[in-house]
């Protein structure tokens, strides 16, 4: 499983906070953090700071590299501030992302293939997110041939089937799930992601429901994943799936985590 | 989520110590316990007993039926057993369990009819237990046709995948969830089950696994399921679950289970 950690995102006040005042510090230990969890892409999204964003990228990009050997996904729909981005990344890096949409197709990918990155292309278009998973598969069709003509490698290529808060719209995990499941029958060599947390916005316990989801999703065939390395238990079950799903030899890595004792305990705090 | 509670089984020894002493206090504190936590059904089993498994099995129901209003799972491959026990259950039980095997069925089969006892169905035959799910939908497939020709109602069917240890056979999770989906898509109206418990047989940190494999196989269409409903993290499991795939309208069942607590929080001893 592919985790790509999201926990240097400015829409968290706190990194918002440390943004500013150029806490150098205060990144690196999240950045490093979330690397000893087990995170191999690091997550870096500057949205809230406007025109500013493409020089907070370059900032956080560089400071996080001075001590993480991780690769850095970079989370923006602006093709300035991912260029800059791309510009100084060290190590091959993720754009996130792409959509269908012509304008953030055309001027976004052209970026991926010259910087020999991979790219979360999300399962959406012009007229929004489908509200029902065939649309969304053929969208992501769509998106996988145009990326492969376009010269982007199938292993570069993570389709995101969308997932939305089930308090608002009820069906929207199936939509989901049946998503994920019809991209990995239906599309080979390419990757599947999400970002998970959306899903449990405005409902109780929101971690039980997204590590609930998750290895709904990672059933179907998700092999990809946005989320927050620091919680445990989300890890744990992370472990497990992979254990029961075939993909852990002699389930070797579960046991290992067992036995440095990351299958049980609580959270620690950011 | 159709949920059969399994602590009612003489191979734990604390049961078996309980029956031997007809412990009647004993057993219906755990019949009571099971059904408080969502047993829509108790399971009984006293295989461990041999010739006097049918004797045994009646003493249960009877003890069980004087405090809870749940179903009987009468849980055995013995006919003689199944005959008794469904003799004295005041309301309509489940047959734990038949195969494709002739004989077992030829033998278990009319008493599910006579009873009007709904039946789990392994998809294992005369060959034993297939390695694939192929060979296991086949299989599901024969029972569920043979099945209704002798005049069991769809509704009363359900089909058990298998579940075997993954520390034994590393793909084995995935042939049980590609047995559920394959019984999903291709059965109409019939019900999926299984026991859990096997899958993590060898592994550290059991629970974690068991709950982990219920999201998954539930993600692929498990409607029903044999467990320790005292296990509250497992139970905060399926309650997750049925919100994120949408068998919980306006997520009631996962809001009203946060209100009571049933979401959080460690696992009563029995």
């Amino acid at each position: 499983m592919l985790i790509i950690g999201e926990l240097l995102n400015t829409s968290r006040s706190t990194v918002e906070a440390a943004v500013k005042a150029r806490d150098v510090a205060f990144i690196q230990r999240i950045a490093k953090k979330q690397t000893l969890a087990g995170a191999s892409l690091i997550d870096v999204n500057a949205g809230t700071f406007g025109v500013e964003e493409p020089e907070v990228l370059v900032w956080l990009v560089n400071t996080i590299q001075e001590v993480v050997h991780a690769s850095l996904c970079i989370d923006s729909p602006n093709p300035r501030a991912i260029e800059a981005a791309l510009k100084v990344c060290h190590r091959k890096a993720m754009v996130n992302s792409i959509t269908a949409e012509k304008e953030r197709y055309e001027r976004i990918v052209p970026l991926v293939k010259c910087y020999g990155a991979s790219v979360v292309a999300l399962c959406m278009d012009e007229k929004g997110v489908p509200d029902n998973a065939d649309d969304r598969i053929a969208i992501a069709e769509h998106l996988a041939s145009r990326l492969t003509e376009d010269g982007i490698p199938r292993d570069d290529i993570y389709l995101d089937a969308i997932v939305r808060p089930v308090s608002v719209s009820p069906k929207d995990g199936t939509v989901a799930l049946d998503t994920v499941r019809g991209i990995r029958q239906r599309i080979p060599g390419v990757h599947t992601i999400c970002g998970l947390s959306n899903v449990s916005f405005g409902l109780p316990c929101r971690k039980l429901l997204n590590r609930t989801f998750l290895c709904i999703l990672m059933g179907a065939g998700l092999d990809s994943v946005i989320l927050d390395p620091l919680d445990r238990e989300i890890l744990a079950a992370v472990y497990a799936a992979e254990a029961l799903l075939g993909r852990d030899e002699f389930c070797m890595d579960y046991i290992s985590a067992y036995r440095n004792k990351k299958l049980t305990g609580g959270s620690p705090s950011l």
